[in-house]
């Protein structure tokens, strides 16, 4: 069990503290699970503050922007930046999965493959041919690693995970579990001009996919430094060359990542979010749960794309892209906002055809009512 | 072989019954399937009558709201609700997955675990330090649980399950195939101010997501008695307290839940729904498959959400929510009516132009047309 | 290595060629990756031609369409539908997966399996009672096949894979990594008329799921010969019967095939779709990525569904369906463009009042001004 003094953790967080800089925090807690001195509660949002107080809480981490006057516990780090802070502490607190050092006697290594002594492979994994597993890096167990890859230093590969022949990781990549890496590319042809070419051109459906022919995928996937795969999501190899995701991208659970695919540095990839063959993202680009990317299409850099958004066309650098078809965000809210208008629309046709009713009567209205 | 008489049958499905008691009944079948007196052919909707006398077929069980005298079979099995009477019927000829009982040599059992003497460790299974694992439990194959963990009694892990440390089951909890429980919640944050930060604000993206700094998971994932998670699903573990799914709540194939998610009794998730982190879901809530939740939003109890709906607020109990951007039923069918009209009202319009303009050159009309 | 001559390799792909017939092709390549005359640059499109000049490339698979005399390459093969080319040269130049032939050690196999002597059965997988395993099928690692199932001839399960009891597969069925064939179906009742039921009918919730009942499932399911099915797909069993996906259809990654479904022949369907219980697909139906299905309904021949499109009726046979709430592509776009015109409506009424508003206060306008 991890224990820090008050002032060593302020210290590591580079932050102000109040009270006494010798107590020992154990926990790092929720105010709502405190129970003792040793329990550091995070506040995160005023919102807790009356928590604290109801459960008198000696000790927290709170926001400096908060006066230390309106906050009555005695043991306090300060922080400017309240979720970086957490994430520091949670780095000290952290829990890796457990896996003992050294190869479990279950795994099974092909003899050609060369594993860092100071790698830890968990029982009932298997390791392909020539392939490298560098120092530090935890295969949790049950990970199947294949032939002729390279797996570099200090990652974690948590139970279920597949990576193919050939796929490269760099350092410090974390696969969650049941990820797999490095599948065939979905791709097809028809030996004849098939149905989704004809609609493509003409919309109309003319041909029928009589015979559907493979293309098998020789290439292979590229995760580079601190990629993080969430569990079940996939990503497949290129047909010829990589398919790449670049340093420092952060992927989640379920997301599909199809074969050709490059994504840049630094981007969030939420859940379910699903990117079509040989799609190009630029750097920090951020894209919603369940969004959903056409295939052979460009991504500027900084893009954010709203949850459920698809996105058919390219998009320009900087900008928010929503809706079912995809626009920018200043272009959907006056979509919804004339939709929602319809009704009164409605409404003053209806008022001008009765008004012009009574004109070509030849009646004249005797006061001009308002049309909504 | 399952083998009850038609008497036995219909007392276990506490019915009335006609034709001969002591007929013996091995298998239950779609009409279609049936071979032979001893084949129990179902008969759920009113539809597939005509089947019945087509195949002559012989023994059945059908809705008693439909008079015996409609329906030419000897041996029936009359029951007020037929899929209630299906689920206890399939209860009885239930074909469970095939694990022998003990613990199978090729599974890793750490030493310190404690496996219940009635449980059912299939082959390449792995349970990790000091977890516990209840009576009459099955890990089927390829079942991967981490330390200090709990399942209950009477669970059924199907192969590929990952289950991470320090996760909890109830009694009764089934999880299918390459499900994922307790993988790190997707949680990062900029060192500065980030793009999705400024766009929340201002609506236009003003920072750039220069460097994505982790917050490690220390939390896990409790699942409360007779929770199912579906194949492939995955649940991430919270980040400090419990992500939890409370008594009863099904959740099917490929759902995501995220990280401090909590999930209220007896609720129905359908497949490739996704719930983001720290939302709070009432009981006996329905979610249609392809449903999307915001993170941090609460749903209250009852409530059912349409296939593909987005949800981004919270929402009241007792309401049908549906739409890419979800509104409340009504309101959804209301805006439905309009769009579909707006082709008329451009008629409208059209005609009105038309019938001022004339107004205006000094003309009348000789007769008012129709405007539609 | 694979190496054939240029005249060998014209020969397979039956065309055409230019050049040196006795040079030898070691690789397929992309034209950015060539660097030697044995390296065989694939010309897709037109827009990589000044890339072939740029990097003096003198090999190449190029379509028949452009004109010899238009590209300066001295070796070329001249191809009628180039991705059709690709796909028989990756036949040739195909990279398996590793897996050494006959059964390793560490698998564990059933005694009463019976096992081609000529399937490759990787390291950590497992086979159940009475299930047999075809000539020339290789399971990579970790997969797990249950009891009392049929895996034809030359199939390919790659790691992760769970294959349930009494499942059946017909011959060169390929599934990857982590997809799971043969779960249980969601499928529940609600002891007395449940919230669903009542929504339906009401559209008003008037009743609480106050018990849920599980329905088990007897069934199976079958995958007919050249059926894939992607990596983190489900496919359940059916609740009596099969579950049954026919001759030459493929499925992409994370796709959701619910129980009782049926899909035709050489059907294409895209990542992340949603097939809910008991839907009926006709032959050579395309669904676009994450698409979803209502249960029970049927899609004719030859449908193409778009991407993200919901479809909750029956569809027609040759029908393009589009849309949150799917219609035929013609009534879509319709729609869109009246959506679109909205605001120029708007704009209308607003010049018709006004004009309008004029004859009545009897002004008659001295010039009438266009509206829009």
């Amino acid at each position: 069990m991890v224990s820090l003094t008050l002032g060593e953790l302020a210290n590591a967080l580079e932050s102000e503290y109040l009270g006494d800089e010798t107590l020992r925090i154990e926990r790092v807690v929720h105010p709502a699970e405190a129970t003792s001195a040793s329990d550091l509660a995070l506040v995160l949002e005023k919102s807790v503050i009356p928590l604290l107080m109801e459960k008198s809480i000696s000790t927290a981490l709170v926001p400096e922007e908060i006066p230390a006057s309106q906050i009555p516990i005695p043991n306090q780090i300060r922080v400017r930046r309240p979720k970086v802070a957490l994430a520091k502490l949670l780095d000290i607190f952290e829990k890796p999965p457990s896996v003992p050092p050294g190869i479990h006697p279950s795994a099974v290594i092909d003899p050609t493959a060369v594993i860092d002594p100071e790698a830890h492979i968990g029982p009932l994994c298997s390791v392909g041919s020539n392939t490298i597993i560098g120092k530090g890096t935890r295969l949790v167990s049950h990970v199947s690693v294949g032939a002729d890859g390279v797996i570099g230093d200090d990652c974690t590969l948590f139970p279920g995970v597949y990576v193919g022949d050939r796929v490269r990781l760099g350092n410090r990549v974390i696969i969650q579990a049941n990820a797999s890496i490095g599948n065939d590319g979905y791709s097809y042809v028809t030996e004849e001009v098939g149905s989704v070419e004809t609609a493509r051109k003409t919309g109309k459906i003319e041909a029928q996919n009589a015979k559907i022919i493979r293309i098998n995928s020789i290439g292979t996937v590229v995760l580079e430094d601190e990629v993080e795969i969430g569990a079940n999501a996939c990503v497949d190899r290129a047909t010829l060359g990589e398919t790449r995701i670049q340093r420092g991208t952060k992927i989640d659970n379920l997301v599909q990542v199809a074969h050709n695919v490059t994504i840049g540095q630094n981007c969030l990839i939420t859940s379910q979010v699903g990117i079509a063959g040989s799609a190009k993202i630029g750097d920090r680009v951020v894209m919603g749960g369940q969004a959903g990317l056409k295939d052979h299409i460009t991504i500027g850099e900084d893009v954010i794309i709203a949850p459920k958004t698809g996105v058919t066309d390219d998009v320009d650098p900087r900008t928010i892209l929503i809706g079912f078809h995809g626009v920018p965000r200043k272009e959907f809210l006056k979509q919804e906002m004339y939709i929602k208008r319809i009704k009164s629309y409605a409404q003053r046709i209806e008022a001008l055809e009765e008004r012009l009713a009574k004109l070509e009567s030849g009646t004249r209205p005797v006061e001009v009512e308002s049309p909504v």
